[in-house]
């Protein structure tokens, strides 16, 4: 015992102290917030992780979460590439590899570059952990604290919370059914122009957005580069759902419009190999590819290389371009059963995108509508989904909703939907 | 050829426009380095980088690298317990994982810090994309421009790169044979208390440490959680090669003797399973482990889940007891080797540590020698090490070299060394 009061006066002598008791136990721990940088201080925990920490329940019928169906996991091949890349000489797949990732992954990325319109050298492309981390990698490159991003609005939530975390303002443009409306982003950077916070990049999703699956016309691409061209900023393409199109032609990347080298494209693989694996990249120009690989070094020296061996051979043996028709299908039927759900349970004053690919469709009730409230009430009816306000980098969008239709089963999903109709009616009526 | 001349004067209307010329295409890049971050400025490429590109030739003998002997890669039981992973329902495996790691994975960790002598629950522990994300998250969590980390000097390169990348000033305190010299550490930190660069975080590598081999007394590790109270910083422990000692007891990490939550543990998989697969972990007081995982939630969502139930398996299985012996009694012979090398070939004047265990020893020459210049004459004649100049944040240590055993066949270890002590020798006598 006198070890521990000594123990806790020297403790308590040297900063706030923490106690916790775990029975006869305790855990004391010094508070060293104080300590915390900038950024450690701004970052904040994401919402929809807590919303997704709700759903333990496997009664609940969720619409919430922004994973790939696992039906779409090609195991038995992946398994059988996995076999013959450990049987190889263990120096290259277990090995620590090159920080720009390997060469033939590099080069296969080239390969598909072109095939999606926006031819590159091996040289231009970054392996990363998945496309997070290439966008947190732009974002090293680009921001910090006294500078502006500006986005879509509704965006990406993991993207508003990673701006946010390097001390950057986010100023969200509103989108249309083509995408970012390109007078109102030209009218925020001449305004922008007469202002210290200068935004360094705009950061778009441009194929079946996140969250609201619309996919940005071509028009607006070239478009978006010539303003990026006149204010001087970078754009960050994120484009993890380019494959997953059910309906319609493939539209060329942003990146392919790009003469100069003002875009850095991100790239996925989570969605047409498997997220578990964690395999992007980035295409940007020689010098910015560069200069990214020199901050991947320092954060996590190279990515996963039997992965990337798994994601090089799974696209260059042709596998890629054989399962993507089963992974189309399945998310095209998925969506077609919401969207008749959809028609046949949600209230007249209820909207919804028609998007043609992705795992996204986005809904806007009513004015008078909170879709938090909403939220409480369909998880207490079994039924998740993310409330719009999240996407929305200033908060705003009350009344708007994310519904996903990657994962429930088809039948799940009618029942989901009419629970979820049932409910909005029932709110209306109570006005 | 209009087109191109639009695109070029528009290009050049816009900005800085780098002209490519690759026979008759061209490539217009814009210059936009104005745009990067303070941080993206701050980073260098890593020189011992530079070094190991110039080593294609399988003729040098390189004692410069850092990579574990692939000989040591458990290869079969890799593959056999992928295939037992791949073969359970895929959404484990191949979907996205808990930010934190695995739950399995953490309680396997948590088992494991306990038998190190620093017993912890699954709580404290955040799975990393190796050791290196472990530095980095956590000097994400501490460093900031005008901020101050101490290490040990001489110190790990990655880290003395990375810590400058985020504008944090490097006071390096020299070692001897027991570490970190203390009470040179504490005069520096009191200097400092009358300062506005108030160190934060203290690194440390107490096992082996990289570059040079020396190992930390219980009395110095005791001494440093007393330091670290006193003046309110945290210490970062960085131990990735505690399980490759060869000779000795184990000592416990400096995160035993840490009652109140002040070390950072930061462990790796790279040294006794494999490098490629990139997994690592870091051991923190709750408060301080919810925050890193918050950070490594925006950097790259999760660690790679597939790699993470490798390593999973491979502990719990026994799989780690069982081949430990191995890896340890290659490394120790090629020590070995290396000792009875250097004491043969090598000059009076010269000195070197005798590591316990590890990759790394170090070399001390005469005042007089430039390591610089060494190398070029070694490269020359096929051997490379590097020059420990580059180990010192201060720029010191010109006579100084890092020399690795961990990967040459022990032959190659003579003849490098012999062929090294001949240079040696050679230059002493030209004065």
């Amino acid at each position: 015992m006198k070890i521990v009061r000594d123990r806790l006066s020297k403790a308590i002598d040297s900063g706030c102290v923490n106690l916790t008791i775990f029975g006869s136990e305790f855990q004391m721990t010094i508070d060293f917030t104080h300590l915390y940088s900038y950024r450690a201080r701004n970052l904040v925990a994401s919402e929809i992780r807590e919303i997704l920490k709700l759903m333990t329940d496997p009664e609940i019928i969720s619409f919430a979460g922004g994973m790939p169906n696992p039906d779409t996991f090609p195991t038995s091949i992946i398994l059988e590439i996995t076999e013959e890349l450990l049987l190889q000489p263990p120096s290259e797949t277990l090995q620590y590899g090159i920080t720009e990732g390997q060469t033939s992954l590099r080069s296969t990325l080239a390969d598909l570059m072109e095939k999606r319109g926006a031819p590159c050298e091996p040289e231009n492309i970054v392996v990363t952990s998945g496309a997070q981390q290439g966008i947190d990698l732009a974002s090293q490159l680009l921001l910090e604290s006294g500078r502006t991003v500006i986005t879509e609005s509704p965006t990406f939530i993991a993207a508003i919370i990673g701006f946010r975390g390097y001390g950057a303002d986010i100023h969200g443009i509103p989108l249309d059914r083509e995408g970012i409306v390109i007078d109102l982003l030209d009218d925020r950077l001449k305004k922008h122009a007469r202002s210290d916070s200068r935004p360094t990049m705009v950061y778009v999703i441009p194929n079946f957005q996140n969250p609201s699956g619309v996919t940005m016309s071509e028009g607006r691409r070239r478009s978006l580069i010539d303003v990026a061209n006149e204010h001087d900023l970078v754009i960050l393409e994120d484009d993890p759902y380019y494959d997953l199109r059910f309906e319609g032609d493939h539209q060329k990347p942003v990146k392919a419009f790009d003469d100069v080298g003002r875009v850095i494209y991100a790239g996925s693989f989570s969605k047409i190999l498997s997220p578990g694996l964690r395999i992007g990249w980035i295409t940007a120009a020689e010098p910015v590819a560069r200069k990214i690989a020199m901050i991947k070094q320092t954060v996590d020296v190279c990515t996963n290389v039997l992965s990337q061996g798994i994601a090089n051979e799974y696209i260059s043996r042709g596998h890629l371009e054989r399962h993507l028709p089963k992974i189309r299908e399945l998310y095209g039927h998925k969506r077609d059963v919401m969207l008749s759900s959809l028609e046949q349970n949600f209230p007249d004053g209820a909207t919804w995108t028609r998007p043609e690919g992705g795992m996204f469709l986005w809904v806007e009730l009513p004015e008078a509508m909170d879709t938090d409230n909403l939220q409480k009430h369909a998880l207490e009816r079994k039924v998740a989904f993310v409330p719009g306000r999240l996407f929305f980098p200033d908060g705003s969008g009350k009344n708007t909703m994310r519904l996903s239709f990657s994962h429930p089963a088809e039948d799940k999903i009618k029942v989901g939907i009419a629970r979820l109709g049932e409910i909005i009616r029932e709110e209306l009526k109570e006005g």
